[in-house]
């Protein structure tokens, strides 16, 4: 082990930041190793948003379910598939991109782009002492998203990340065991075996929730997992993605 | 800065190893930072497929462009966005799940999940002293890849992942500015401020040729993404990944 390794394994996510803003430089930092990921053929199909106007950041978090640390955090950023300046290029070029720009394939390159580059983020932010949370939230409006931040089309927000110095500390939530979030060779697609996985990870679960709630509240993973599944959430999705010109063939 | 932050800024892929497999606590080790990463909601919708097998390293590789790193390195992992066990979820819990896994919401989710648990994989792997390397190149042929893994229906492959001890360093590409990608309260779609930035980027990227190839190569940034958008690659990926029973609805 090392000390990027116990960042890494360390973390947890945290709701709860002391009123104290990020520095210039701080940010910066976190922006230069979001921008050290691997981007597809160096494609870069990412940008990135900084939040700080007081009025946004309760429209976002409006729409994120009202959740409060996404005002009271020490900075929020968002993350989002971009493909903006690519059309750009396309002009710039007199070449047509705009199949390759709409295909699910460059949709894939663009989200893919941006959570690498989020996850560098996050980590970077851990290594200085500080907190983070991703803010699946603001999927919720993504039209109402767009207008807040001036997002254009070829252009989707993808989540939020805030960042701030820890007012409290969260558990780590026992993760699916390696066995099965790890094959070899082959995917393991028997079902029996899985169905037996499950319940034992249902059991490491169950466990972990009772301990920490005095007995109160004994969810298992996949109970929890069906009760989020059945809610058919978001599902104005494919329509925005298509209309914002990614995704649609 | 700090141990962390250099090494996530020392960041370049490599594409020559040396002939010496990672070590099963290496494996572990990597696959356990992987799966500390944020997941949606504690979903968990990705899963990790390590490859040693000789003959099936020989097939991917020759899916991804017959890249010989996909078959000399440390290790091979394949990350895929993964709703499989979630479906068997919805057997056991007796809930209609599908039109959520089926949803384009979902299959995000997946893709982001399993890219940020990539991330801390490679960011754990480099910090150990080895190399990595991502290989879209096996989304040339994703149903071919399914076969060769054995991965069912709510799986999809997205990504290659090279480790390995480094035999070659390669230079670190200079990224867009941090000024171009970073925004701050809206995002900045102004046309013309657009295309200088693009200019005046291009004038980086081409001295970074110039200089490394002693004049031979001279590509700007736009013209680079230019041709590669111009190929129209990969348009075979929407219906493959609805097929599969994803990003569908």
């Amino acid at each position: 082990m090392n000390t990027v390794i116990d960042t890494i394994l360390a973390h947890r996510s945290v709701r709860n930041f002391e009123d104290r803003a990020l520095t210039r430089e701080q940010i910066e930092t976190i922006v230069r190793s979001a921008q050290a990921a691997s981007t597809s053929s160096f494609v870069q199909a990412y940008s990135i948003i900084g939040v700080t106007d007081q009025k946004k950041k309760e429209q976002l978090a409006e729409v994120a379910f009202n959740q409060d640390y996404v005002v009271n955090n020490g900075h929020l950023f968002v993350f989002c598939a971009d493909l903006y300046r690519h059309e750009i290029i396309g002009e710039m070029e007199s070449v047509d991109v705009l199949p390759s720009i709409e295909s699910t394939e460059k949709f894939m390159v663009a989200t893919i782009d941006a959570a690498l580059a989020a996850q560098n983020a996050s980590i970077a932010a851990e290594s200085m002492g500080l907190g983070i949370c991703y803010i699946g939230g603001i999927r919720n409006d993504l039209t109402k998203v767009s207008e807040i931040l001036g997002t254009p089309n070829r252009v989707i927000p993808l989540f939020g990340l805030v960042v701030g110095y820890p007012a409290k500390i969260n558990d780590k939530k026992p993760r699916i065991p390696l066995e099965h979030i790890y094959h070899e060779n082959e995917y393991n697609s028997e079902h029996e075996s899985n169905v037996q996985e499950l319940q034992s990870y249902n059991e490491v679960v169950q466990k972990y929730y009772l301990e920490r709630t005095n007995g109160k509240r004994s969810d298992t993973w996949t109970s929890q997992i069906a009760k989020m599944l059945e809610k058919q959430s978001r599902m104005y999705m494919k329509g925005f993605v298509e209309e914002k010109g990614m995704n649609k063939r």
